[in-house]
């Protein structure tokens, strides 16, 4: 069954290990920020720095694997059929549309939408780790300068991630204009 | 005074706001992991995700911030005389060597040196972050491969911070012979 994640909204649930969870961009060029925490034990969560140290590489995609803070992998991605997700920018937040934007007014932000939808599982705003950027098109110079372009996703581009151990999922679409070319788009998934 | 960090080890000290930490390589070569937290709140900690969105690039040198997982900035970073510092690689950890070096013996390294002395401060190891890695010389390429080279730092080079807000502080002298060119050496930092 495919779920929708309405646009600038997010959802949060469980994955056991070994069940597969497909994350699809249904219009293209929308970004989903995902976090990872262990189901037995959310003080064990994704790490951007240690998946970086691991695979050894910015983009992260097939064949990778998602690791956590204490160095066990969280996820395999099986497939990606974009091929561009990384860990340099951290969701998008309340501050980052007043800090960077200048925009005083309420703006939704994926920080607010992991915080609030993972409320649930005992998760405080303060756990959340710098999220994987799924489809999100972040490019960099060799000086280390980096730009967040329109993403490259096609409508119906997808990854398949397995789980490696139960997991809770954070998972958005995104609410910031520079993340998707301006446009608000839903996220689909669905868990296999 | 200028205090010592002996080889493959580490320390931990709390800095008031508005004053001045100098890090230097005493003789070149040398890597520094360093991670901040609120000293009045832990809680809020140090994130590689909120610095690299904020200042928008991946080298964090002379006139940027390092930021907090609540968008606050930490540590102003006045001068740099190196240039070469970031927040893409993880402190190595005992899994370091053992997943990407194969070695199963014991080996130091710069997470078990934050722990160790954080504990006095009541973190525990699940709270460190992915640390500001001083000197580092991470190089990438386009397609995001990434590469640790030889430190560039040369003998007396430094970054001078100053806090914004009071905060704890632990730092290392790297333990992992990919990050110092094969050579263990002392970080001196000097409180002013």
């Amino acid at each position: 069954m495919i779920c929708k994640i309405e646009k600038q909204s997010g959802t949060a649930f469980t994955l056991k290990k070994g069940q597969q969870l497909k994350v699809i961009d249904p219009m293209g060029e929308q970004v989903s920020d995902m976090v990872l925490f262990n189901a037995q034990d959310p003080r064990e969560k994704l790490s951007s720095g240690k998946t970086l140290d691991f695979q050894e590489k910015i983009l992260i995609g097939k064949g990778d694997f998602l690791w956590s803070n204490r160095c066990n992998k969280m996820m395999e991605i099986l497939e990606d059929t974009n091929g561009r997700n990384d860990f340099l920018l951290a969701p998008c937040s309340p501050e980052t549309f007043e800090i960077m934007y200048g925009n005083n007014d309420y703006h939704p932000s994926c920080f607010e939408n992991l915080s609030k939808n993972l409320k649930k599982f005992e998760i405080e705003p303060d756990d959340i780790p710098t999220a994987f950027n799924i489809f999100m098109n972040v490019q960099w110079d060799q000086d280390g300068n980096l730009s967040v372009e329109p993403p490259l996703s096609k409508a119906g581009d997808y990854l398949l991630f397995e789980a490696k151990m139960d997991l809770l999922i954070g998972i958005t679409a995104c609410s910031a204009e520079d993340s998707n070319n301006g446009s608000f788009k839903p996220i689909h998934y669905e868990i296999l």
